[in-house]
């Protein structure tokens, strides 16, 4: 799948796992590239059907303004059109956006991805003239990326409607745990059939794709992808058995890796030491965070060890 | 089914839908016992497989106490042991609780269920202590009910751990609306194959019976009880197609009742004046909450006659 | 000072300290009367202005209404009308709540306090349409209690404003913390030149009286009551300099005695415990709660003599 | 005062009015230079000891990085050393933060101002490791700002006692609004004499001083400073009289001009909203944020016109 057009690649909803992907860090301002590739090309392998940089995962706000565009250069680059990228453009400054995307769309993503400005909150009439305003400036597409208990201000479900209305405007990725509003805009499909809906929380994976939700951005994918990749297939397809084993098999991972530390950037340490368990990447985080250290490394180590016996072939 | 035994009554999960009764007010000291009764009738007449009590939908902590042990009384007297009636008995004072527990099990009830204390918030560690004293207390099996919104404490998951290794404590209502919480938890089943394990938002019934969870303590089903009680039978007889029809059903119906007005208390209101158009009983509320006044209850009113309409016989 | 009548009593604003009373118990529904008796001739010796019991410090919400009643007649009787005795009425049942205030009448006590009703919260209008339902049924005199971080729902400036047009409304506590919210309404004074308003955290009782405030309900006078009310003095005598200095000996007490856990129950426990290194009083708290340990005892009482040393004369 | 080197600058504690200064723009990317000099000057006029740039009344993560350099070379020029500017650099990434010390220190300005990085919070630990990276990066002295309504994280008391320790940390903004924290680090004054505690919200501004604190970083000294300027001095010396009379009005001011709308962002648009009505500059806001419609603007006319008789000569 080469050549993609972002006008016609958004036609149907994007459906599978698109991972959030991290950020290898050789130190707090150097990309490791040849990290960034691994992980790319492992996750490709596994069957994801997209790929996003520069979200909460992938340590978006923590980078600096050139390392982020050396992210997306390097993304779009090692992926080359195999499955969309997209790219995460929240900040609280409005012409930041619009620069980040700009240089998302030089170099060749699919779409983009916006959270609300997340300093100081604003109203939902607020945030409804910021997008009026934004999407005239933004060369891609945009998925919107709901993220209460980080940005304060949430899509409210009004917002949502309205965006609904917005060709530009493909689809949302959920981040709220919240599967009464979920559920909710879902039954909205009918007004907006190319609308993608997917889920960030993967303990939330099996449930929204058997409602007809059409994927997840899960966070564990980058470590198991084919973990993720056929929870998604057995649930879309159905099979109530299967998906049920494979949902058991997210919850372990997810009890056993996203809950050391009492943090709540606990989830991205817990995915940076896994991948770094497996040799895929190193586990350095940007400042104002830490990896690690040796204790909580022991816990992820022996967690992937059970992890990869309990998975089998999906571990590959 | 009469002469249940508590003892024996709870060695499987008890599967289905409980739901949480409105109670019926002619003011705000006095019960409408036919109404009561009426609406007690109506929800066994849908085939609910239990009767949860002064729940949060039973405006129980506006109630005396005194108007507490009627509703107690009644419920028993009317229900006779056709299904089991689990009474509510959260107090912030120890003693208080204690006395609601002997006042169901007196009146022939087959549980109780009790969250956290909610004035001040406790920690883990003294809930703990809290609970293993009041267990010996209470003279009838306890189900948790978790409900942090309100109560500002969770059952975080070690107390839950330590709960399933109490015989007496025999399941969970979750209200937290936090399906990774629940997923979690739901992990736990094989050691303690008897705990019940059912859910508050109803919004949320489907994907918890479709990943094995036990049923729903829905407040809609004071008003639609068959609706809910299908939709428990297609997700755990795995229809699929069946189970996101009905649960479009159930978004539909809490998309139109359950946000009118700004408060937190719009749920029950919703319910009572839904209730109320059906003429199963009146809408009083028990202060500091009000009644909707006529526009809210036009919305409300035409709600009704659009969800009978959709629902069908399964509207009866 | 005798045969005080509640009609007249608060004609002025309450000036000076007004403890609230912790309540001494021997297990959990059991009042050590002498303890109580020996706590609240300790604060009258100190020269405190008033008593409030049942407050959040007093432990109200965890004890069986027997024991309210206990405490109501027993704190009465000792103070025998010395000093107004303030009783907390706050209960989520409007109907027990006129029960306490019906209780605390025939005791003998000057007025009664009330927090908004704290289970589920209500909106302003409906908190505005409580209050009115309230005071007709109350047979004394009312101070409202701020305490949104426990109730969840403040009394907003809009109803305060309405409170001060009620004669029978005579003041307000507020342990909100927010001076922001204290200093606005303290500039209403000239519209209602009899209404008190004092302050609930100990660390802002300084300027809250050097700003034109009335007192504090702080918990620490039940320990080191003249240290309370000669910083009261100076405050209000507009001596900085002395009033500096007691409020850095204020500031002190805090951040030894109130600090140690995690939990926010920790300012009771300090004071409890504190009361029980002098010999006023056992420190058992009724359930969820439990005094500190013996590790934390021995920072408590190193603290406690520390501040002996400190205060000198005030520490008697 | 001209050429203050900032190694000498804040041997002493920063006492006064320090405002932190509106960024008027003609557009969201296009700085208002002739106004941001008027406004300046204005309040040079008005007697502040200084001027905070680039912080949240500065709508700073909401501008450009270009903008900021704008503003910041601006600032110093017009400021010129009379008294010393203060640049905020708080930011998600490590980075950026450095790189707009850097400009504020090649622009001239004295010191940086810094939040805690706000997007994923990070816990205490890992705030301290980065205040230790982050400090040999700067070219300029630190104010630590204590924001945790934005930012999520607090500077708690046991960093701060750490940040005493650190030379080239040299005081603290508090804009939590919570005094018991304020008095609690004041009491640390002895440990470290040179180290300035102000407070933002400017309801606190008279109680801060009055018990030792240095002054405030007020928003509404950009309308009228000599109010603040005066306040100051009156609480400095001691004469309460005068202090609540000023007090009053700062009451009276944040009472008018800063509630007008339900969002967090009312302060700013009532700050600009009333610069503007004086002609100082105009109330353009950046996005997310727009500025008052016509209806609010007539309330902030009104308001302003009746200061400004309130005030007489201090609103000049």
């Amino acid at each position: 799948m080469s050549g993609l057009m972002s006008t016609d690649l958004f036609r149907q909803p994007l459906r599978g796992i698109i991972p959030p992907v991290i950020t290898p860090l050789s130190d707090r301002d150097t990309l490791d590239r040849a990290a960034l590739e691994r992980v790319l090309e492992h996750m490709l392998a596994g069957g994801v059907k997209g790929l996003f940089v520069l979200g909460t995962t992938g340590e978006g706000p923590s980078l600096s303004y050139r390392l982020r565009r050396e992210v997306i250069e390097m993304a779009c680059k090692v992926v080359n059109h195999r499955v969309p990228v997209l790219v995460g453009i929240t900040d609280t400054a409005f012409v930041e956006s619009v620069s980040v995307a700009k240089a998302a769309a030089d170099a060749g993503a699919e779409a983009v991805v916006l959270a609300p400005p997340y300093y100081l909150p604003e109203g939902q009439p607020e945030l409804r003239d910021y997008l009026d305003h934004l999407l005239p400036e933004l060369p891609l597409p945009l998925f919107l990326y709901n993220m209460p208990s980080l940005t304060k201000v949430s899509y409210e479900f009004d917002i949502v409607k309205w965006a609904m209305q917005q060709p530009r405007i493909v689809g949302m990725k959920d981040s709220s745990g919240n599967m009464g509003y979920f559920n909710r805009l879902l039954e909205l499909r009918s007004q907006r059939p190319d609308w993608t809906m997917v889920t960030g929380p993967e303990e939330l994976l099996a449930e929204t794709v058997l409602l007809g939700g059409h994927g997840g951005v899960n966070g564990g994918a980058n470590v198991f992808p084919k973990l993720y990749v056929n929870l998604h297939a057995a649930a879309e397809a159905g099979d109530l058995k299967r998906t049920r084993e494979l949902h058991s098999l997210v919850i372990a991972l997810a009890s056993r890796l996203y809950s050391i530390g009492r943090h709540s950037s606990a989830v991205i340490k817990g995915i940076k030491c896994a991948a770094s368990c497996l040799g895929l990447a190193g586990d350095f985080m940007a400042e104002p965070f830490r990896r690690f250290r040796e204790p909580e490394r022991k816990i992820v180590q022996a967690a992937v060890a059970e992890l990869q016996a309990a998975l089998g072939p999906l571990a590959k």
